[in-house]
């Protein structure tokens, strides 16, 4: 299997620590609600798990942002439930809800029945990314991603979105040996789950770890970093020759961040509780860093967006130029995109990354040594 | 007026650093509906308001859990909207939801009405206040509070509680003059509020910042940080000769630390997610500590949560004994109470703070020099 050649590979290089024009953008969640023809495809799909396990519409929707915007990466659409779907705990979507388990594992007995599910179950999702990977032709990069195995937890003990996390954490607490079980075969299914993303044409893969945040210290290192670590100690490090660097984001871990320099990764993503400068200073320049605009913003008016924009990219401080490697930022929202912000807003956003981290390397050139 | 002698005085000393014979432990929402004398007392009520606006129901609840447990401090029996809701903006609480407003503050017209409420439309707190300070008898202190500027603003404008804070966030980016005059209004009323507790009886005071976690960093400093720091500033220091202590509680504010060490009050609150240590690190020796224990733990069994007990402790290092001040911890979760918490839990956690920072004590005395 050949792709075409990579024809912007600003997001790659940033990743990778090395210097870029500017400062590539994505934003989480691109391919979404908040976009009128994404919501038709949907409607014609009758379904979200309808719109993500038919290749045609997952590719569809994936490029849908990308005629839009001149954005620097795409990103498989799926959903972070999938693999828990193919392990048999029967995932579904109400229409206007969140997601919700048939089968949620609340006792020893589902725990012990627990196992990695035959990958051939997420075959649609492995042709969906090499259907999208054909049709970008080589615009950007494609992005794989994967929900961590404490995240997975989360959503398999429940049984649905949670406020207080209050079933998943009596596991934990209660019964430690259940839940460091569910982590390890969580683990080694992620692994396999992305590592055959990267097989199917997956240029670079992120763990979402939405739900890090909400575990108390001691905890987070115990229960969600470990095993995070496991499914990035068994990821394939290239592929076809070219290396895939690895993604760690984790919602409200802005405390960790000197724990989470040490992943084996190559980026972190930040919410926007985290000043980047800061995080530079906590994780070291070993690690790009990604992120982390307020999605709110996109609500104020466009000069107030170009605004915080640059206060984001300022706040990084000085990118990265000339030979070698060094530290790099790589442009996004601190979580995914609302589905009530205006798309004309989205325009004004990535337009103003771009022309602001142009100008940033341009005054940084100019100016006296 | 006057009230009885404080017997038990391990929480108004550990608040003025100084030392205790064990860490003095209360918990967020102690009086609340994980007691059955609780639920039969709102039943008879009819609802939460009819609870909280009636001064012999709220004194009946506060004193509840201290009828069972030995903890070191009572909290007034309240809600944290009820400022606004003398502001003239209707809150209610239907069954099994959470708090609503009807009239939400969305618009300039709306928030140039805003105005400091007449502190006659709250006299039924104060009025609480003072009986539940008789009721007391002196056995512990009573602690006032309020929600932080910030946190009524979220409620004022969203008019209910939200999942991602985007009417009052597009308010704050997009008219940030409307959300300073809100959050003034907000401050001065506040502190109107507290100062009239203490007159009333409460002997510390605490401020809820319970959604200033959500805000982005530079968005915390300057919408919510700025405004405790207001009420703060016109605080009583003092009641009838005796210091009045001032506890800020900021969840999900582990990473503005630094900048809250320089609060002028006098215990910071903190939620599980930060480790003691490190707290006491970045605030420095100059504040209290509060918190932090994840209210989920109290799903464990008794051993567990003993276990968990300690770690909490431990992780905030040796207890300050002696003359003079020193760094002090007050224990707590580090949210309120879950409603499904087993009440016989809550024992084995208020047993194991005063057991093992006792036996703290007593090693670090017997440890040689």
């Amino acid at each position: 299997m050949t792709f075409a050649k990579l024809e912007n590979d600003t997001f790659l290089r940033a990743c990778n620590r090395l210097a870029t024009p500017y400062t590539p953008v994505w934003l989480m969640r691109q391919a979404g609600r908040y976009l009128p023809e994404y919501r038709e495809t949907r409607a014609r799909a009758g379904s979200f798990m309808g719109l993500a396990t038919n290749v045609d519409y997952a590719t569809e929707v994936t490029l849908q942002p990308l005629e839009r915007y001149p954005l620097d990466a795409a990103i498989l659409f799926s959903d972070i439930l999938t693999v828990p779907d193919a392990m048999g705990l029967g995932l579904s979507f109400a229409l206007g809800e969140g997601p919700k388990f048939a089968s949620p594992v609340r006792d020893e007995a589902a725990v012990a029945a627990l196992a990695v599910p035959d990958m051939e179950k997420l075959r649609y999702v492995f042709n969906a990314v090499t259907s999208i990977r054909k049709a970008l032709n080589g615009r950007v990069p494609l992005i794989g991603f994967s929900g961590s195995p404490w995240t997975l937890a989360c959503y398999m003990v429940e049984g649905a979105g949670s406020d207080d996390y209050r079933l998943v954490k009596t596991m934990m607490y209660s019964r430690p040996d259940l839940m460091h079980r569910m982590l390890e075969v969580n683990a080694d299914a992620v692994a396999a789950y992305l590592n055959a993303q990267i097989e199917a044409g997956a240029q670079a893969v992120m763990i979402f770890d939405s739900w890090g945040g909400v575990l108390a210290d001691g905890a987070f290192q115990q229960f969600s970093l470990a095993y995070t670590a496991r499914v990035l100690s068994q990821l394939k490090r290239e592929h076809d020759g070219v290396f895939i660097p690895r993604i760690v984001f984790t919602k409200g871990g802005g405390l960790w961040l000197k724990k989470m320099g040490q992943l084996d990764c190559e980026v972190l993503g930040l919410d926007w509780t985290v000043n980047l400068g800061h995080a530079r200073h906590f994780v070291g320049d070993h690690k790009a860093l990604q992120g982390n605009l307020d999605p709110n913003v996109l609500f104020a008016q466009p000069n107030q967006i170009e605004d915080e924009v640059a206060r984001v990219l300022e706040s990084f401080g000085a990118p990265h130029q000339g030979e070698g490697t060094g530290p790099t930022h790589i442009f996004n929202l601190g979580h995914g995109i609302s589905q009530h912000s205006p798309p004309e807003n989205v325009s004004v956003l990535v337009n103003a990354v771009h022309s602001h981290s142009r100008r940033q390397r341009a005054m940084q050139s100019a100016a006296p040594e």
